[in-house]
């Protein structure tokens, strides 16, 4: 198995990035919830591509068609699909990737587990294109998460060295991640994107791409939420978050930094604050023996750089079985940070909402 | 659900730090195995407390004992069960925390999520002890791994800001896993050890606690296992390591890293190594699209340091709902690191050896 | 949860009888297959409605149409998604039924689950519309089965008291389950049909409605496939079955019967047959212990009437509270057993299928 | 996978007929709550051989001994694990049945799937005696459910050709569930007790055995519980009842009968009754769409003769691939079905009370 998440949810993500279609089916919805379909087409908006300078030009409308589940525009406790037609495939690009792989593709791999039957064209199955129904179902799972005040956002970190301040792990709140939603490019300094685009651009202009971190908070959640073990909030929400593409690292509140820390730095000290128990410094991220603390969730997501660059590679050639260079065709992104961040908030919303439904 | 893992074996874990015994339940097992169990236990005593100056003297056997699924000593199909006798309890040292929390524990939370009526002693089913019937399983894992000649083996990377070398990612091998096994304490260069003890044990001396890092390969797993999205093996290796208390972040490969790098620099070269494709470096540590390039697997989890110290902090009395000075009684690690090593291998076995089995 | 289906591959349905459309996805799939869609549509064929006398004169061309999990028309390893439009719905017959419910279906209790917000537009999702896609998929998993020489067919047993013969559960073959599926009724006896047809449509003449039982076998499965308790193979074509709307029954084997037999005259003798082992008899009907023996599986079905008659019938009105006559309009089969001889077929070939893979 | 069931909770069986301890894991039940011990194993006692003329003279005190999952008595919100030790086995009886499978029982297919590494002592995993741990975790469903006024009761409806009375689908009632339990023998009526008793008596003393049917009922559970589809009621109570050895076959309500029925008798009328919706008749047996109705859930479990009996029999012998006499030696039940009461009572209640969670 592979494309289904979920314990209470379950959701079922399906295509390639050159099929006819991509979609996803979301089975156990509580009926009776009627979506915002222009909010959704907002929210994915944001991932789509072609909007900028730094992303690829390949353009699609990405606007997610809801084909079941619903009776007179409201959930009625039928699985919901929507689909989101390929409009704009060029397949003739992809057309000899199948003998010589990508490097850091899973083009190799995939020819392997599936003896050469794998749609190489955009990356089959494997695509970031898939991140679109991510983001359809985890767009409708954070309108059910606001019902219950619980918000979700993220911000570009870093891309590159190139950083953007991070939250105050503490305080960070709903205001601030809506205000991230609306700015004109997820970062709480926006005055750090012109250097950000710049290191994008010049790195486009060289046939290169680069990396970056993505934050993700989210608030609201209440204490006690999660489960021991293997379907902690730190096991679900990672299950779900490298689930998007080119993610090869994720930790939690002070991460890889607390290692260094003395206990008596890192424990985060408890008092009351008006009848809520509250924790004065937030290192571990909202989240304690995989259970909610009450505290803001925050996370971060490292991404490597696109691994589809135009300049010249190393590779093979899997049936002449000889070493042989490779240059990519076809449109990428020099940088899927700034697309990656609503997907970051939707396999989020997904891992949250489903351990919301399974702690009722 | 919570204490569940795999979709071809089904890992059920249960017990408390205090209860009767803990253990561990592991469904799908092949019949035919004859398990070593000398080995199991070999592999057991490396988690064990009380077996050096930096861990807890609580000291207990921790045998596992086989109560089902074998005859005459082999796998019979059957669900295999497996004991550990809690014998050197001390319950009364834990009397006062469930109304005063113990900051960085799951204490807080455990209490509002089962309304008070989580088991505090020794953390209940939350308790670090739950790594014995893991290591168990983890041991069993192993031995059926070994036998498709894929290894798993991990050492200190870190304690604080001592540093062990890290593993060449390219060449690691099944031979360099093993000799770590044996060594007196898993650690690339021995001669880390005595500045690592003496930050651990200067933090004792003080009343505190240090984390770490520790790193983790896999070696033998050919191309082609894994899964696409929420199965790949990021996605499994994450949701079980995080089943291991105190970790806080996972990165794999170049991991955090390979946000800063050009993607010239990050992607692998592929080329034909006597008729095997290879990569010249292995940033991507192992594992593309979710799937295994057939490169040693290569991650690193983040551990906090201890959260139990003895050094007096604030808390809160969740009864009288006013804050509170708590000072932590009892036996306790000032380092969780160094018996931290099987249990990630363990996790691992777990996570490879549910993915091998998936895609027989 | 409610709509997915299965350990090794994950089959779920989504729609809704008057959604715009109804589909599957089918998850787990092996790459490299090329699916008979030509006889993927006439197996669908026999379960469309608008055929012949005694069925709805609903027509539609339920032609499955595959949007992903093909590259040039074979599995590519990716989750194959399949719709079906709904073309021919007529909403506004069914305007009435939230209000006061269909004596013997959904309606009352669906609209309690979901408060109100159930789809009653033909039913919802609880339409016997939802087979459609349930027999793709099975159609599907029948082509897979069929590579592997493992047949499923059914047969009409009987239709309310006019009986078929049955199948021989010893000699059951592969050639006598393809020629039912060519013969122009699924009877071993095709002349028992005209008093069966009579049968229906003087019912329908009456504006009632008959039931009946279909008997269903599959052959070629090997000795050992299945899983103790839970998921034997009875557990899962029992799980499958019940998803056929109008089933109240089943039994395997001699099934019912075998509760007044004694042990002598039940146990199945073994024997020999050229290297193989057999059983003289299959009272068992293939399965012992969960696990298929090697001899043919058989078991039948039991069909209830079809709910939905044209004759007046006692019901409540669910907003004002209080008793209300109802006479159900619209297009109704008097009988379905006839149609549902496929969504027999193809529930079990699910379970059969997917516990294949699970026995690899 | 095979013994583990449930989607809310999960209940893990483990255990063979003579390893050393047979139990159970049961994950995901709620803290707070206080098993009733006497009460369980007064449940479990209705289970246990030894106690009566019909039934084996193996006799073991089976008292299941939890070892985990409590804190002071009360659930924790840690998995509950609970193990009955074996004490009373006589391994050598069954030397010789590994080569030679007893005709009805799963000693062939076992062997086959498990490369003759299968336990066969006592039927090893598929051993009846794994009810007793199941009976458990019913035991202690039932508890859970009657918590929320949830009854559910069995009794005989038949032995071979002997019957009792059947309940009055539309009034049974958690009075007549309770007085059946503690009644001598689970029958509506005690007076057809002597004619049973004499059935089985004679067929053991003819070294022969018999088969019967078990009724059982569920009363109190609420309109709207349960899953279309794959998920509904009948598919999982079908799905756990197929755990319990030697049932062929369940129907709902009227089940086969309706088959032969015209809709507008087989149709049960709605009425308001003081407020609730209810049916005149309920030949739906409190299922409608997979969800309960609001009626009483009724249903017959048919169970086939005791495979192991003292005449000689036809068999094979798989090593020396000839056929071969057998004579069963040991003890065994000339008839399974009084003592499967309670059985089938437990494999309701996991059903029941996993759907009910479901749909908090």
């Amino acid at each position: 198995m592979s494309s289904v998440f979920g314990n209470c949810i379950k959701v079922s993500i399906f295509g390639q990035s050159h099929s006819e279609s991509i979609g996803v089916v979301i089975d156990g919805l509580r009926a009776g919830f009627k979506p915002d379909i222009d909010k959704i087409n907002a929210f994915m908006k944001r991932r789509a591509p072609g909007q900028n300078a730094v992303s690829t030009p390949r353009s699609e409308a990405d606007e997610a068609h809801i084909i079941s589940g619903l009776a007179d525009g409201v959930t009625c406790g039928a699985p919901l699909c929507a689909i989101i037609n390929n409009t704009n495939t060029r397949s003739k690009d992809y057309s000899k990737l199948k003998e010589v792989p990508r490097p850091a593709h899973s083009d190799f791999p995939a020819f392997v587990k599936h003896s050469g039957f794998n749609d190489i064209r955009g990356g089959g199955h494997f695509s970031a294109r898939l991140t679109a129904p991510l983001c359809f179902a985890g767009a409708l799972c954070m309108q059910l998460l606001e019902k219950e005040n619980i918000y979700i956002g993220a911000h570009i970190s870093s891309i590159k060295d190139v950083h953007d301040s991070d939250f105050d792990m503490v305080s960070v709140s709903k205001a601030e991640l809506e205000k991230l939603k609306n700015a004109p490019v997820p970062l709480l300094n926006q005055e750090a994107w012109p250097l950000m685009e710049q290191t994008i651009l010049s790195a486009k202009a060289e046939g290169d791409s680069v990396g970056g971190i993505i934050e993700c908070a989210c608030t609201g959640l209440k204490p006690g939420v999660g489960e021991p073990m293997f379907d902690g909030i730190e096991n679900r929400i990672a299950q779900a978050i490298f689930a998007v593409p080119a993610i090869k690292g994720i930790e939690f509140g002070r991460g890889f930094e607390s290692a260094k820390l003395f206990g008596s730095e890192n424990n985060d000290p408890f008092y009351f604050d008006g009848g809520e128990v509250k924790t004065k410094t937030n290192n571990h991220g909202g989240i304690l023996g995989g259970l909610s603390s009450g505290m803001p969730i925050v996370f971060r997501a490292a991404f490597k750089p696109t691994p589809s660059i135009a300049k010249e590679q190393d590779s093979v050639n899997l049936l002449s079985k000889h070493d042989e260079k490779l240059k990519i065709e076809g449109r990428h992104d020099p940088c899927v940070v700034l697309r990656a961040v609503p997907c970051v908030e939707a396999a989020t919303a997904l891992a949250v909402y489903d351990l919301l439904l399974e702690n009722v």
